[in-house]
């Protein structure tokens, strides 16, 4: 998996080595715009909006020495070549979800999300405090990165069908859009599992191309317009249920910045992850209302879905086993799950379900 | 409640008033430090360490134009006098955490927590996106600060007892450590009622001066040594579901900063804020195993003691009604409350429960 002789051997005459043939004191002193390419459509609820709070943070703290250009998916380069754009130092940073990144290293669907895997919160915790950054480093170092998290959109709705699901079963032959380990369980339950970007999915839904799909939830998927093709909507999903997304900087780039202005790239996605995360979930809540009053029926998926869905998570999650670095990424992540699930069941599950029941 | 005029009136003289006689761009060019007072004995696990982090934060971005000094309670002012402090000038900054200015007014028990009000991550959706931030800086304004959230414990341990409480009836006449509105709902049952600054709490629980307390969690009581004198811990409390801790700077002070030196000020709160409540809730779960492994028992309070915190917990909100920014303040957070509680219960509450049958 270490492709890091693959990739300082083919940046040679790209922009990469042209870039760090420029002294760096040059750039310390003077202002450099770093060229931020995304997986967002321009403008796309949420998502595009964390990549654009996180540049304007960085330009606005950087006092003009940095100023952060953001490029939507397609205007410099597809919404899945961010990855490739930015290892090969084509553009200086992305801001995408890094499971659309996974066949580069699994490790990267962690630095998402993963079926039947942590909150947003759970995935802090471990991101902040419990090694995942480490981790993170760690697959950046690989691919010539460096990375952060940079987004959240909290717990992912289960998505947008045609009829109603009664069992597994349905999900057989189904034609269904669904990125990550998410994609790859619902494979195993049958469906034909298509990755798409974002702005890409309402025309396949229309068309037919896809029988359903799931984006993020009411607010980004309301604005997405999926309730004017399909009226069944799952809100409880177990396939991402804390989706983080990623600001990656070209490493070379990176080193080159000055010790203040890595720092601020650090905090701004620090900041970010949480003001886009409040975002999403401060506006899901009246989508949700306002999808229900145009006639979208709010359903969840039975006890028999979620079962087979959890074992063929397991079976996807082992699949990917006997790679070092995945196999201790994957057993810290899933201590760190355990810990944190435990105690926050205990302290904020058992509060809110007794202010539920006294306050009605 | 309008404060200004004499707090304008008490800065003559004092470093407020000698500070603003001095032209900013000197300011602006050069260095400045910015003394910052906290509530916080130093080194106190979490709290402290929030207020460290965003000093250590402002300071790296800010590339040597700021240097944020921290001064731990008792250094230069008492815990509690942090916030005349910085109001009056005479320290540039205070981390604490709101409530205990509630007395200033009690639109500030909200910017910490409430009972029966937000977890962390409500009162953030409300926070960035639904106004709350807004009303932090209302009540600035009347005060002459510049406000922050910058720090979270998340949802707050009921608290460490000498016996197992039965009843509500087992609250009357106990001599209990509770600052902010739980304190009053604890009132309302026949408690005496202290507001001690952590710092002190040992002792006074050593000393029989109280017969009970809550602090923070399991991380943060387990460092302050509770354990070694009581025996029965609440694991969750209606007091603070998510209890919040603010950056705040003298708004004079604040607005001789440079726009980029604002702006790190801002976003490093921000950041630190999910920084804090990920450690915070990272290291609870491990720190209950330890306390439980030690001989605490851990107990959740009956059914009847939640009905009569909610009664009194409704009253004591009430009590405060007729101000217009805490009527105004109030219906704003119970909305967005409502609105977020109801979402996070059907996605990431509905996956949680799922998750846990799933997967065992």
């Amino acid at each position: 998996m270490d492709r890091r002789s693959f990739l300082r051997t083919s940046a040679i005459g790209g922009s990469a080595a042209a870039a760090t043939s420029l002294a760096a004191p040059a750039y310390a002193a003077g202002h450099r715009t770093l060229t931020m390419v995304t997986t967002w459509g321009r403008g796309l609820a949420g998502v595009f909006d964390a990549a654009q709070k996180v540049a304007d943070d960085i330009n606005a703290m950087s006092d003009g020495t940095l100023t952060v250009d953001v490029k939507a998916g397609g205007e410099l380069v597809g919404p899945f070549e961010v990855f490739d754009a930015v290892t090969a130092g084509q553009a200086d940073m992305y801001h995408a979800a890094d499971y659309y990144f996974g066949g580069q290293h699994p490790g990267y669907f962690y630095m998402t999300s993963v079926p039947f895997g942590m909150t947003a919160q759970e995935l802090l915790n471990w991101y902040e405090h419990g090694g995942g950054r480490g981790f993170h480093d760690e697959l950046g170092e690989i691919f010539g990165l460096k990375s952060f998290l940079a987004g959240n959109t909290g717990a992912q709705a289960g998505g947008w069908f045609r009829k109603e699901i009664s069992g597994p079963e349905d999900f057989n032959g189904l034609k269904f859009r669904m990125p990550g380990m998410g994609g790859e369980v619902l494979g195993k339950l049958g469906a034909s599992v298509q990755n798409l970007p974002g702005a890409e999915v309402y025309q396949a839904l229309a068309s037919g191309a896809i029988d359903g799909t799931e984006w993020i939830g009411p607010w980004a998927d309301e604005k997405a317009g999926f309730q004017e093709i399909t009226k069944f909507y799952y809100t409880a999903g177990m396939h991402e249920p804390g989706a983080a997304l990623t600001l990656a900087t070209n490493l070379d780039v990176f080193n080159e910045l000055t010790p203040a202005q890595q720092k601020i790239i650090e905090v701004a996605a620090g900041n970010t992850h949480q003001w886009s995360l409040a975002q999403f979930l401060n506006n899901n809540g009246s989508a949700l209302q306002r999808l229900q009053s145009g006639g979208v029926k709010v359903l969840e998926f039975p006890d028999s879905v979620w079962d087979a869905m959890g074992a063929a998570a397991a079976e996807v999650k082992d699949q990917y086993a006997g790679d070092d670095l995945y196999d201790r990424l994957r057993a810290s992540y899933e201590s760190s799950q355990a810990a944190s699930s435990g105690w926050l069941t205990r302290s904020e599950g058992a509060y809110r379900a007794q202010r539920d029941r006294v306050t009605g």
